[in-house]
């Protein structure tokens, strides 16, 4: 999977949330490019053209992305680019928005009125009309008031998000953390290997005891 | 009415369609504001603070309004502004927006798939949270495909958006334009006076009949 990650944010450098996310990026691959004022119409476009999935990743001010992103959208986005020459046509885009507000405050009669897909229309609209397969959104609600393994939980959702097919299911996503820790056991040495083996057999224990569960479950519904 | 127009139209010089709408804005004095890039944070919160109604008016660039406007929000609208000193409360805010689709195209199901309320979101979210009152949005599909007599009745409607009380009744709109036509007269002369005087008793006949006719339809309504 060629994930493009386009990273709208101001004021980049001091966001302790994308500096986070940049890391987990690194770590599968994908490809993090910061947008800035200053862009090249022809290479943004061959940088779309090359990629599978395209992630727009933005904090949200104002109910959408900062201008940054909209000047961006209106310059390379071109009608010849996304609608004659169908250069987006059969990809991928996906939103990676973060807000300072709580999540159920997205609601009807909650303070925020919307939900997050409501507010979110307009990239789905475009999304439509370019012949992008639109993902489900990836939001994060109050990143610096998560405790540190919900941070460690969301990286790992953020990585998978990046990189299997979404909606993922549950066995793809236990199946991507298996290789992952296969990759980091190929990598430690030592004390260190030593432990994360002991994870993987802890992990291997409880993946029988849960296929023994849900082949339970699976009788007990094929007795009804 | 204190009428402030924003209007953020990239090239707006060679708009046909905000030359003509300006025109309009100009006869019942509103106040035209053309955003450029280059803006004074404290100069725009001021005038923002001597309007009664708030008009952000623009093309729909891939659904939303041209980056410009997203520039100005972002660094206009601050918290210290909007939130704590409550800067826009009790204020309106409308939405004019043109686009060169047809309007039956913003639907679920037709090429669009989203109503242009719902794509309009974003700003509805910003005049809840900004203790804005959210006016009906007035919306100009393909302007340039409609004939002179469309175009003028759309002035119209444009003038009264701008000026009376929304949504506005049947009867605020008859009075509106039986003003206008007074003021015309007054500033008319020779042959064209005439004109007008005899296009506003042939107006005050068909008011009789619709007068009689409510009447009638109330009277109808008590039998039942």
């Amino acid at each position: 999977m060629r994930t493009l990650i386009i990273v709208a944010h101001p004021e980049l450098a001091s966001s302790g949330t994308q500096q986070f996310l940049r890391r987990g990026a690194e770590l599968v691959a994908a490809d993090w490019q910061p947008l800035s004022t200053d862009f090249n119409v022809a290479t943004e476009q061959v940088k779309l053209r090359a990629a599978e999935r395209i992630i727009w990743q933005f904090p949200l001010y104002w109910y959408s992305a900062p201008a940054i992103l909209k000047a961006w959208q209106d310059q390379v986005l071109t009608s010849k680019f996304v609608l004659h020459e169908q250069g987006l046509a059969g990809k991928e885009l996906g939103i990676v928005v973060t807000t300072d507000t709580k999540a159920s405050d997205y609601q009807s009669g909650a303070v925020e009125q919307f939900t997050l897909a409501e507010l979110l229309r307009p990239y789905q609209a475009l999304a439509n009309k370019a012949g992008l397969h639109w993902l489900p959104s990836f939001v994060i609600n109050q990143f610096r008031y998560q405790t540190e393994s919900q941070q460690q939980a969301l990286l790992i959702a953020y990585q998978q998000y990046l990189t299997l097919p979404q909606p993922a299911t549950f066995t793809q996503r236990q199946h991507w953390f298996a290789q992952q820790l296969q990759q980091m056991i190929t990598n430690a040495t030592g004390e260190r290997k030593t432990q994360l083996v002991l994870v993987e057999q802890q992990l291997a224990a409880k993946q029988d005891e849960l296929e023994e569960l849900r082949w339970t479950i699976e009788q007990m519904r094929g007795d009804d």
